[in-house]
C-alpha cells in the first residue's frame, strides 16, 4: 500500500523571526506512519520543521515543509505524480496568514485616512485587509513599539484541495477542538468531513489527549456509526485496518 | 564554574492551539552548553520545549520552558537560589504577548464604540489595549472569520532582570538582527548591552549564519574593541576564554 501522510503543525512568518504557529508536536502522525511502515506500507511523510520527526526507515520518505505555502506545494507535486491508496492529513494547517503588521500610532493613521474619505471603521479594515500584499518577512520588526496590530487573512483550506489532486484517493481528515462536548465535536467532524469529501475522520479533543492516552473517534462518511480508540497506537491499528477494508472491497 | 545558559525561543499563546514564536533552533546555546560542560563547568540549561535539546550529560541541569511569564519564573528561581559564575542569555525571548484576538467585525464595533464617545481612532485602541486581560488561551478561536485581528503588548524585558535578580554575576546577552551593517549591528548591541548591564554582548545578522558558519561579533563594555567569531563553536571558545580570563581577574 502507498500512503502519503502529513503531520506537525505549519508556521506563517510575522517577519524574519517571528511567526504564527499551530502548536502541533506531529506525534501522532509519527505512531501512524511507523505502524503503516511495520504492515508493509510505503509512506510518505510531510511534517514541520519543528515536529517529532518520523522514525528512519526505507519504507518512509520525509519531506519538511515549515508553511502553508510550500506545504501546498508539496503536496500538489506528491499528489500529481504518485498514485496514493490514501492521504492521512493530520497536519494542523495555519488557518491564518499574517497580511500586514504594523505598530498601533501606523494602524490608527491608516483607519483615520480611511474614515475621514467617508468609510467605516469596518470598510476600512477591509480594505487595508486587501491592500496588504505580504507581513514585512524579509525583515525584522522594531521591539521598540509598545503596541502591535496585526490582521491575519484565512487561507485557502489544504484539505479541500486533496480530492480535487487525486479524486480515487482515501481520504483522511482530522478534527481538533478543545474541551467541547461529544455530540459537538462529531457534528463538527461530519460537515468537515463533507466539506473535504474525506472518507474518514478521526474526531479529538485536546482535554482527552495526554502522554499517555489520545481519544478519538474514526468516523465513515458512508455511516452514522463511529469507532473509538483511546491511544495513538489504537488510531494507528483503526485507520490501517479501516483503509485496507476499503481498499478491498473497491 | 557555575553558568546558567538560556536557549531557544519563547512562544506566547494567541488562544489553545496557535501561538506567536520567536524561531529559535536553540543550537547555538547547546553548543555553548556543550563547550562549558566539557570544560569541567556546570551548567544550568534553560530552553523551549521546541528547541533542540542540551547534550545528556551529568554537567548539564535542563529546565524546559514555554513562554516568558515561565521562563521569568525558572530565572528568578533558579538566580534567587544559586551563584552563577556568568549568565549567558542566548534565548529568543517574545517582545510582545497577544493582548486581544477578535473577528474584524468585532474589532470595528469596538473601535466605533468608542469613536461615539468622541475618542480619536488611537485613543480607541489605546483603551482597547488596556482593557483585555489576556487571549482566550483557554479556547480555540474559530476558523470561519475571514479576517482576525491581533493586539500584540510589548513584553518587559527580560535580560534587564538579570542583573537586579544577582548583580555579582556576569551577563552575557544576544542581539540578533536581520541584514542590516556591520557598525548598525555593533551599535544596537552596544546600546543594548548598557541597558542591560551586560558584560559581554553577541552581535549576530540572520544573513551571516548557515548550517557550517555563525558569523558573531562579541562586544565587551569595557572597551571599544570586538572579537569575531565564524562558527558556534568559535562563540563558545571565544566566550568561555573571555568569562575565564574576567573572573580571574576578579
Amino acid at each position: 500500500m502507498r500512503i502519503l501522510i502529513t503531520a506537525g503543525g505549519t508556521t506563517e512568518a510575522i517577519d524574519s523571526v517571528r511567526g504564527i504557529t499551530n502548536h502541533s508536536t506531529g506525534k501522532l502522525g509519527v505512531s501512524i506512519a511507523d505502524y503503516f511502515a511495520q504492515q508493509n506500507s510505503y509512506v510518505e511523510f510531510i511534517t514541520s520543521t519543528h515536529a517529532m520527526p518520523p522514525p528512519q526507515s526505507s519504507r518512509i520518505n520525509t519531506s519538511l515543509i515549515t508553511n502553508t505555502e510550500q506545504l501546498l506545494t508539496v503536496l500538489t507535486q506528491q499528489l500529481t505524480t504518485i498514485d496514493f491508496d490514501a492521504v492521512i492529513h493530520s497536519m494542523a494547517v495555519s488557518d491564518y496568514t499574517p497580511a500586514l503588521t504594523c505598530s498601533q500610532e501606523e494602524f490608527a493613521k491608516k483607519i483615520e485616512d480611511r474614515l475621514n474619505q467617508g468609510l467605516s471603521v469596518n470598510e476600512a479594515l477591509t480594505i487595508i485587509t486587501k491592500s496588504s500584499k505580504t507581513s514585512a518577512i524579509n525583515k525584522k520588526i522594531s521591539s521598540t513599539n509598545k503596541t502591535l496590530i496585526t490582521i491575519l487573512k484565512s487561507n485557502s483550506k489544504v484539505i479541500q484541495r486533496i480530492k480535487k489532486l487525486q479524486p480515487q484517493t482515501l481520504l483522511v481528515g482530522f478534527k481538533f477542538l478543545v474541551s467541547v462536548t461529544q455530540s459537538k465535536l462529531l457534528n463538527v467532524a461530519r460537515k468537515n468531513m463533507k466539506n473535504a469529501k474525506a472518507d474518514f475522520f478521526i474526531a479529538n479533543d485536546l482535554t482527552e489527549i495526554n502522554e499517555n492516552k489520545h481519544h478519538a473517534y474514526l468516523l465513515n462518511k458512508q455511516s452514522d456509526l463511529y469507532r473509538e480508540a483511546f491511544t495513538k497506537e489504537e488510531i494507528a491499528t483503526l485507520l490501517f485496518k479501516q483503509i485496507t477494508e476499503r481498499i478491498s472491497a473497491k
